[in-house]
């Protein structure tokens, strides 16, 4: 029978779910609302029937090892999502508990999305060589998995990983943490539209980019204006390129990485973001550390990058 | 017969060497310079015969397991000293192989005087229950060795945890290494120093501090005007207070350690230093690592911390 593992990706507008086997194949795969269900047990439930079928469909050649979860402020130690700000379920959710009550899999793991998406790349991605890499996923926020001799580093509370959440500058922008001038109020989808707001006040350049409001405005529409040599545009990757070089060589100096991947919607605009972000993080590198690191896109396929990493919390589990 | 490893910390001074126990005592100790060798072939060659003496000595009644050495820019992957900017060898000087060839012991093994510190403190220290914390060494620069789920983070190359060469200000002070506004520019002896000086040309308040020339004043000058209610002091420990605090708390949005300890000259000054970097760190902490993370002193013995540290390499090896 062939082996497979269940991918579970718990996102704020939709749940993914698929069966994925050793090589990364997506078997099977499904969908449902997260956020028509802001009552937990409601949405688990939910979630465990669709589970269930999707288990029913291919269990008489298939052999389930287990459901891995991928979910915002998800914390591996305890299996639970903790007050997670982009999702209705209020408090500490005990998700891997419900599930275990349901499954009888000897693997149900859960963690946040950004250290499944860096499993996912050591499985299935660009990092199946390295034992030393950084995967930074740049979207809505910044998140990050660190993997240190072939392991994600959880640290003592499973909380370890948040370099969205270093700070750029004390005086710097608020951030939806309560705090000011995290990595991500630059670097995410929503922070290069604070930066060409900002560019556009100091800067006198003609730019498309004046005709739309703060709302209107989209990364899309950044990346556009500047592949056609819009200078405002063009000024805003280089600042988010060098808000992310300056800290990825902090992070560097931390756990002396072998690559670091970008995955998600701003690496999208590749060598727009890519240049500068190598450019600055050369620029910032302790000497010993210079011209050694690589930076990589990431090499999941973004359709199904998300099923694949949380699968992948089951896989690494069976390889090891 | 008793087992004991050999310590050995080479300073850019003087180099000590000692023989430790499983417990921490250190039975035999010794001194030799390491400035007046500056050809490394006859310093490595002066060092053996002292550690060939101090094993003479010892052998009738000991099992000496090995010999685990302590060095600036020490890389453990190579057992080499590498550009070490405080040290008078010039390039990379293989240590382990010189010393594999004089000596028979299994266990050989190099790494930097803040990592061997940080094993020194999970070995013989107030690490022992703790499997990711992050040791900040104070001295004339910032040493670290972090750390992670028990073992400590060498990262790809052997050179990770230089947190003393995070950038805490791109446009800050001049480095050592050549960039500016790393940590240790602020955050060692050299660097209060340089506080107060920037402090003398800020305030107006009268201090005993404006009697030294720069070459004059130290940091335990700094220490006793801070005792004694002196406001220049005083306000520069609550500035190095800060710049660590506000590093500390991005390391710990990477491994997310139990504890920090401090360790070194600076952290002499208790209180002094302590209430500032715990205020900072915990302001500047994303919520979720909030009132966790304990700032703790180091307890190794100062006099022999660095012997220790250099020996417990070897006890880690023979203890895992």
């Amino acid at each position: 029978m062939k082996k497979v593992a269940i991918g579970v990706d718990i996102g704020g507008t939709n749940t993914v779910m698929g069966v994925v086997d050793e090589s990364g194949n997506v078997l099977k795969k499904n969908t449902m609302p997260t956020e028509t269900h802001p009552d937990y047990s409601i949405y688990m439930n939910a979630l465990s029937a669709k589970l269930m079928i999707m288990a029913d469909e291919i269990k008489n050649d298939h052999e389930i090892l287990g459901i891995g979860i991928g979910a915002p402020n998800g914390n591996f130690y305890n299996g639970t999502i903790e007050f997670a700000p982009n999702l209705k379920f209020k408090g500490v959710v005990p998700v891997v508990d419900f599930i275990r009550n349901k499954f009888n899999y000897e693997t149900i793991l859960l963690t946040n999305d950004a250290n499944a998406a860096a499993i996912g790349e050591m499985i299935y991605g660009g990092a199946r060589n390295f034992k030393d890499f950084i995967m930074i996923t740049l979207g809505t926020g910044l998140g990050s998995g660190i993997v240190v001799n072939g392991e994600l580093v959880y640290g003592h509370d499973g909380f370890a990983g948040e370099i969205g959440h270093v700070i750029v500058d004390p005086e710097g922008r608020q951030c939806g943490c309560g705090r000011r001038g995290c990595l991500e109020t630059y670097a995410s989808a929503p922070g290069i539209k604070r930066t060409v707001f900002y560019l556009l006040s100091e800067m006198t350049d003609a730019s498309i980019l004046r005709s739309y409001s703060y709302n209107d405005l989209s990364a899309k529409k950044i990346d556009e204006a500047a592949r056609n040599g819009d200078q405002v545009a063009l000024a805003a990757f280089d600042f988010t390129g060098k808000m992310i070089g300056l800290k990825l060589a902090d992070a560097i100096a931390h756990t002396s990485p072998e690559a670091i991947f970008l995955f998600g919607g701003l690496s999208q605009a590749k060598e727009l973001i890519f240049e500068p972000v190598q450019k600055y993080m050369e620029h910032f590198l302790l000497n010993i550390y210079k011209n050694k690191v690589k930076l990589l896109p990431s090499e999941l396929p973004p359709g199904d990058a998300a099923v694949l990493g949380s699968a992948a919390l089951v896989w690494k589990e069976h390889k090891a």
